[in-house]
Formats: C-alpha cells, structure tokens, sequence
C-alpha cells in the first residue's frame, strides 16, 4: 500500500493542548526569520503586547442574586455552580479578535455572573427552569470557540447572565454499527468524541480547526462546516436526531434517515445558537475508521485556474475528502509562516518557474476511506488536475499540511504579541458571483485596514465545495494599532460584512451569526422586510417566553415592524 | 460505448397523459389473464365498478361570497376566477384511494368552492390578502397528485374555500450555467421543465412516479423522493432558495450553496404544505443531460441479503442512480402484473432455481452520468452484486423497468375498474430497525385488510437508501368492499400508522402528512407533548394569522395544551 499511510488528521486527534484564558494551547511556536521580515516588510513597524495573567483580570462582582444561586446549588450541587473569579474570568467570551484583546488586557468586565456545570439532561432543564422564573440570562457553553461573539455574556435586560457550561456533558451514550449511527451528550470535545469512537472502529471526521477544544454540540447549533466537508458534507447533512432542552419543555427529534413528515425540525436547532434551548444529545452519522488516508499538495497555475479546478470537481466528482485551494497571497503567506514545514520551497519555486507558473496557489488533496476507493478518486482527481496544468508537488507537503492543519489557532496567539491584527472572516456564494465577491471583500478589507499607505496582508482560500458554489475564507494580518485594537477591527469588519450583503452572498458560510453578524443577517433570513426574522423570533418566544436564552445572538435588536 | 444507452427515463418525460378527473392518463392497460387469475386466486370475488363521469358528477353549490368573487376577478381577471362545476369537481381531493373512490361515485361534494388561476407572483399575493381579509380558506394546488389528502378543500371553519391552481406559473425564469441552477415558477410539470432544461442540455432528474403530473412547487412544499435519488438525493436537497408568499409578507430565501446564517428557514418551507404560505419561485441544482443511462435488473437470492446489499451500497458506495429491491411477494406480483415486461419469466425461473433462489427480490440498478463514471459505478457494484450471490438479469429487464416506471398509476385504474381496493404507503427507518418496520406494517396490513380468512397481498419495496437507513414502501391489493372502500381503507391505514408508530419510524418518507398522517405525526415532530408541534403553530400563527391557508393538513387539531 506505497499510495497510503495512516499520518494524518487521526494521528493528531487526541491533543490535549492545554489551553489558557489568552492562549489556545499550552505552547505557542516562535515566529520564524523570515516571517517575521515579511510581516514588517508588509506592515510596517508593530507594537508588541503581552498578555495579563488571569490571576491579575479584573472581573466584576457577580450579580447573581442569592436566591437564584441557593436554588441553583440546590438543583445542582454546589461544586456545579462556580462564582470564583477565575472560572467567570475564563468565561469571557471566546475566540474572537475582540475577545482575545479585551482578556490580553486583563479585562474580564464581560464575564457571566456565575459557571454552571450541569452533569445531566435533567440539570440543565432545570437551569433553564429556575433561570425563566427568575429572569437570569443564560448563555449555553461547550468548547468556547466562537469567534463571532456567540458566547458573550449580554444579560439582554436580565439582572444577571450565567455561563451553562456543558463540559460534564461529555459522554458518547450509544452506538448504533448497523446504522452507523452514534449518539453524544453536547459537551464532548471532539478528541474525545473521536477517541469513544475509535474504540468502536468508527470516526465522525469532523474535523475544523478548532477540533482540539470544540464540543459536537457546538457543532450543531452553529451548523459547523470541517476541513474534510468535501467528502463528509456539513454537520447539518450529519445530524440525524437530537434533543433540545427549551424553558417550555423538551424537543425531542428522533433518528431518521430521511421523511417528509412536516418540516425538518432539526434544521431549525441547527443555527439556533442556544437562543432556542440548550441541546442534550445529539445522534450524528459516523463511518469506519478509514483504511487509507492520504494526503497531497498541488500547485495551481493561477486563481481563476484554480476555482475552474475546485468547481469541476465539486460539480463532476469524484471528490477529495479535503479539498483546498489558497490564493497567490495566501500560498506565499502560508510558505513563509510555516517555516519547518515539508513544502521545499525552494525546489518548488525552481520547478513553478520551470512552468512559468508566477503566481502559484497551493491545492490540498485530502482522501480517506477504503484503498480500493482512494485510488480510484485520486486517479480521477489527478486527471483533472493535470486538465488544468496543476503541478504535483507531493505527499510529503500534503502530509506537512495535515500535520500543521491546527496550527494557525496557535501561532495566531503569536501574532497577538507581536502586535499584530490576525483576523479570519469568510463567507460563500455560487459559482458565477464567486469572483466578484472575492474581490469585493479583499478591497473592503485592504481599504479599512490600510495604515499610512500600507495595504494589511489579506489571503483567501477556498474550502467548502458545493456543485452550486463555495465558501471564501479570508486571513487578514495588520499591524495592531495598540489601544484601539478593537475598534479598528470593527470598522474593518463592517466593511467586510457590508461588501459581503452588496454581492448577495452568506454573512456566514460556518462561523455562524452571533454578535459579529447579527445586524447584517437579514438577507439571509428571509428579505429586509424581516419576515423570516419575524418567524426566528416567533419561535424563540414560545419556547423562550422569558427571553433568557442567549440574549443578543443571531436575531437583530428587535425594532417596530 | 456498448455498457451504454439513452434509452430510460429521459425518453418518457414529454408525456401528455392526458388525465381525466377520475383516471391518471387518457388510457389505461388491460388486465392480463395471468393478472386476473392471480388477483382471484388471491383475492376471492372482485365487484367490478365503473367510474361516473364527470358531467354526472354531485357538486354543491359554490359558497364563496359574492362580493369575494368580485374582488378576485378584479385582482386576477374573469378567466382566473373559475366556478363552473367541471373545474371544481376537477379540484376535489387528490390520488389517495378515498378521493378516488370519491369522485368514481361522482361525488364532488368536498369540491372546492372556486379555482384561482393567477399568473403572476403579485397575483398570488393579492389572493392570499383578498382572502385573509375576507377569512376564505384557500388551498396551494400544483399538480394534483396528492396520496395522503393534501388538497383536500377543508374550510377549517371559514365560509368558504378556493383551490388556488398554479398551474399558469410555469415557467423556467432563468438559468445559472456555471453554478449549475435553475429558477422556477412553481406550477411547471416535471415534463416541461425537463423539456425547457433540456434545451440548455440541462436536466433536473427528479423522478418520482408522479413525474408526469405533479409540479416543482409540490414537490419541495412536500419533500418529494424520486425514484433516482440514491443518486440525486431528496428535493430536500436540491433546492438551494426560493420566494414565499404569505398573509402577512414575502419570504425571499436567496440561492445559496451553504450557510451557517442562522437555520435554514428553506427547510421550514420544505414540509409545510401550503400551511404557511404559497412557493412563487424555486431554485434548484440541475446537472447536464447525462452522457450514458443504463438500467439493469438484478434477482437477490433473499430478502435479507437484499437488504445487506442495500446497506452496503448506500454506506460504502459507490452508489447506482436508481437502486431498488423489492421483497419476493412484491417481485412475484410485479412479473405477473407487468405482463408484456422485457423480463421473460420462464427462463428467470429456470436460471433462479438453478442457483437455488426460491423467492427471488427483484433489484433495479440504474446509471446516469459520464461514460467513464457509469462504467466505473457499474463495476463497484456489480462486484457487491456478486458478492451477495445476486444473479444479473441484464439490461432488458432494467430497460423495461425503466419503459414502465410510470405505469402504476395507469395499472391503477384498471384495478379500481376491477373491483380492487389498490393503495400504497410508506415510511423509513433506520437500518437496524428496518426489519421490525417491514413485519410489524406488513402484519397491520394483513390484518386489518384479511376477508374470509383471506389476506390481502402485500409487497413491499426498498428504494430511497441512506448511510443510516432506507424507505420501506408498501403495494396493497386487497377485495374492495363495495360501497365500504372509504372505511375499508381507513381502518387499515390507521393499522398501519399505529404500526410505524411503534416501530418508531417516520409517519412518511415522501407522501408527506396530509390529513391521512396528520394524527400520527406528533413523534416525528418533537415528541408527544406537542413541543415541535407548537413550534409549527406559533409559525403559522405569525404568517398565516387569518389562518386561511390550507386548513387541516400537516398538523393535528389543536387541542389545550
């Protein structure tokens, strides 16, 4: 089996990486030579920042009032109802640039007024009881991932606004082999989802970057799209029954393969981002560990090349598990950041020339399944790359690239403190406005970030495929502007947000809505006039009577109609 | 290109069947001699019947108010406001058995009130305010083709009702090359639409056996399965946006290939069978004509292996376009049924005994797509074909299957002709508990449907597979009870629906809920403390606030919660 290995994305699934309130992992790479001169020679001179410990955060007094907290210790135990600093402190928010610099600074003002830590289905309704009657705010937690701001804790009118913190909700409760079918508590991480599956012989392969902290309900609700969507589809196409826990009472969707017995009430849950309950189990699909896994890197003559290659093969098959395409920018960012990575660069950039490729954009193949089906989609894939004049460049960078695939969460935490601005938005369309959108974002990014002159680095890859269009996916550097970080990622944020609504493409294709697109959502949801939002609130107000769950995510400020 | 054809589906789909109020095509077979003494053996004693036609036909006088009528004949012309007999005698129910029972008595009393014609969005919209305003009922209707009593004109307690007929929104409004989509008005025919993609070398490929009558509009309103979609998936996911007209607004759900922009409001759409508003628009994936179509019969040596092959093939892949297995009572049923078939019965019968296949279940396996991906589909599963011992049958047999895949609906008529109660049901389940759902429904059905210690026949077929599980679709032919069809039938449906029920399957894997489903569908929708149920009403409470908009479908009648 010379075509397949077994390195790869498994091999890297059961990190512990040790996060911290600032950082993503317990370890942070250093920023190489020559990355550091590309981001100076780019962005001009940076301030560096360091981090406050979190031991020195300024965290406000909780407001719970004490008769909520009695009831909820009550309900609970006392060891699932947290009020010390630390753990609130660390419950401030999540992934977000905004989020990272506020607690770079120290600043924990946005912090739940208590961390509950519900260890049943049962606890967590009754959270959402005691919560409605007494019109605390809840805001439901699992890995902490966001990064539009979808776990900030806005008390939404509230007296107080409790962090529901689902990481003792971490069992896989049952397997279902013939069906292929598993079904978890929400609070699993994925490392450890896959490790319970592992010893079953099954995967889920749901694989985004944030794979080593996110929670499979997380998931769900914020309709996560992984590195390996390609082959293993979205998490909405992989969720098949699950139960919401409401302040109303129980939703309870069973397992089906497919029906047409009303509307699919899943899809409802799935985006709802805790504004309508608190998921407690979910069954997804999953598939035998893969045989083969295998990866390979290829070099695409030019962009447009590039997305004629991505669409053919969205459009005609067969498809690559993975399957990524990086701009001109992005391919030059990502060959000098990764340093020690298996891309030989030099002995690629001799071979491009070669080809009078001046412009190179890196494609990753991912394949995973059976042998007999991995050779049979490479062979196909490899003859339309080859269509497109796409030059090989190997396993050995493919492998570096699944190697590395987690790595950006981390060496962003590194940017951090060098001073510079590292942000990632993106977004999808079809095929036909695919370019106009590329370039409208990239302007509105470049023109709102430009400082003295100098344009930010802005690099684009394409990672979601579909036979009708694909997702854009932007990483953004700047050099920091030290004090007014956060508002000058907002201004350049609105910009991107309003050239994504003028080219009629999604506010989100996988990060979901929050607070960072809220107020950009209603083309989406159903046309300015707001009837689709009207039917979203319509919704919540049932099962959320209280107007406690989630406040201030996904629906924009309610306003006359 | 020997492996390959252009015979099948794509060479029936201009049909004009010519459909009259009680029959589905212009003309109907005759029933063979070897058809007949199946059926009597079987049966016992048929009492032929034959259908009033339409000019004797019992139809109650219009109740819609004339100050109403005058409003729509403002807002939509007098050629648009139709309330002679004929055409409301036309519009009175659908194709379940009831409502063919119904009209072949020449009863038209459920008759519709008046038929609307609009031809314009804005028309549609000005009759859903017209008739909000003046509290009539009105009832979306498409292509007529209803199983489960979807078009049935209820008033829901309103003065009157209308059917609004779609049928002059048929129009292709515009194509997407490159993305590969296609917008639709609603009222367009499979055929048409077929015909005018097929001038852009498109094709849409959905195929289900109500393919010549029924319209897009229905099929995504009811989450239609065809009979291709081992292949091309559900309508579910086909559709990618669309244009709502509701009482209170528009919905307009832009085409987009993915999103994590909140839930996706098309998938309340999709179900909500004109409860919540009126589909003016759809866009849908389409694909090029297909290169090469090749249909093959295969005989799998036994149910049970049959299934195995199914799963394997719907988990493992790759998969057939079309996949089929019935089981032996429905494989017997069908080689005497199709009588002048391409499948030469006597020498099956010789080559099954010969391998020691004493209940043979007939699979279809059927291609569209490149040359080079048929060929390679082919091969991958002729390969688990053999694996499970199935015996190739070859491409004629495929090839009639395919010639005849419309003639149910035909071979129909000539049953009721005959005195014979013939009906169809459905449902999913997951793998593991696909076996339990084929025996308990069958059971149900024997049951309830036994006369004279006779039972009726049932066969039962497999032919929309998923990774977690698959369809089950059941064929009854029993002795009709003269002048007792309705309640004969009813009581034997409820049979079934308390079957599925307890098997914890779904009410309906693509007839949707009607009013035949409606009283079972509380598990599929949320559990029985009507949660998700809830969930829908307070929807169609905020949309359909007059609650005018096809009263008595899809959900069940409101009780106190």
């Amino acid at each position: 089996m010379s075509h397949c290995s077994t390195m790869g994305a498994s091999a890297d699934r059961s990190i512990d990486n040790g996060a911290t309130w600032t950082s993503w992992g317990a370890t942070q790479p250093e920023l190489s030579a020559s990355a550091r001169s590309l981001l100076t020679a780019a962005l001009g001179e940076l301030t560096p920042q360091r981090p406050v410990a979190i031991t020195a955060a300024t965290v406000p007094v909780s407001r719970l009032p004490a008769a909520v907290r009695a009831d909820l210790v009550t309900a609970l135990g006392a060891d699932a109802v947290l009020d010390d600093d630390a753990s609130r402190a660390r419950h401030a928010g999540g992934q977000a640039y905004a989020d990272l610099i506020r607690r770079r600074r120290g600043d924990a003002s946005d912090a739940p007024d208590a961390v509950l830590l519900p260890s049943t289905a049962a606890a967590v309704s009754d959270v959402l009881r005691i919560c409605s009657t007494a019109r605390i705010a809840v805001v439901p937690w699992g890995g902490g991932t966001s990064v539009v701001g979808g776990l900030a804790a806005q008390t939404g009118g509230a007296a107080a606004v409790v962090a529901l913190d689902l990481s003792r909700l971490d069992q896989l409760l049952s397997v279902d082999h013939l069906s292929r079918t598993a079904t978890f508590q929400p609070g699993i991480r994925t490392p450890a989802a896959e490790a319970a599956l592992a010893a079953h012989g099954l995967s889920l392969g749901h694989v985004p970057q944030s794979f080593e902290r996110a929670s499979l309900g997380g998931y769900v609700v914020t309709r996560s799209s992984g590195q390996s969507s390609s082959g293993r589809g979205r998490m909405d196409d992989m969720v098949l029954g699950l139960r919401l826990a409401t302040p109303v009472g129980e939703l309870v969707l069973p397992a089906m393969p497919g029906s047409a017995a009303g509307p699919d009430l899943r899809r409802l849950v799935m985006g709802s981002e805790g504004t309508f309950g608190v998921l407690t189990e979910v069954t997804l699909r999953v598939r035998p560990l893969p045989e083969c896994v295998r990866y390979e890197a290829w070099a695409a003559p030019a962009w447009e090349a590039g997305h004629r290659l991505m669409r053919r093969i969205a459009q005609d098959g067969p498809r690559p598990d993975v399957l990524r395409l990086s701009d001109p920018e992005e391919t030059r960012i990502s060959l000098v950041m990764s340093g020690t990575a298996g891309l030989k660069r030099r002995a690629m950039d001799a071979w491009l020339r070669a080809r009078n490729v001046t412009a190179p954009c890196l494609v990753i193949l991912g394949f995973e399944g059976s042998d007999r089906d991995v050779r049979y989609r490479r062979r196909e894939v490899r003859r339309l790359m080859l269509a497109e004049r796409a030059a090989p460049l190997g396993a050995a960078a493919g492998n570096s690239w699944a190697h590395h695939r987690f790595s950006g969460a981390y060496l962003r935490d590194t940017l951090l403190d060098n001073g510079v601005l590292a942000e990632t938005l993106e977004t999808a369309t079809t095929w036909s406005q695919l370019a106009a959108l590329y370039a409208g974002v990239g302007e509105a990014l470049r023109t709102a970030l430009a400082r003295d002159g100098r344009p930010p680095l802005v690099g684009c890859h394409i990672s979601h495929v579909y036979p009708a269009g694909a997702s854009l996916y932007f990483t953004v550097l700047a050099a920091a502007d030290p004090g007014r970080e956060i508002d000058q990622w907002t201004a350049a944020k609105a910009a991107a947000n309003a050239a994504i609504v003028a080219a009629g493409a999604t506010i989100s294709h996988h990060h979901a809505v929050g607070t960072a697109h809220r107020d950009a959502v209603a083309a989406d949801l159903g046309g300015t006039d707001g009837t689709g939002i009207a039917v979203l609130r319509a919704v919540k107000g049932l099962l959320d009577p209280a107007g406690i769950l989630n406040p201030g995510k996904l629906l924009p400020e309610e306003q006359s109609r």
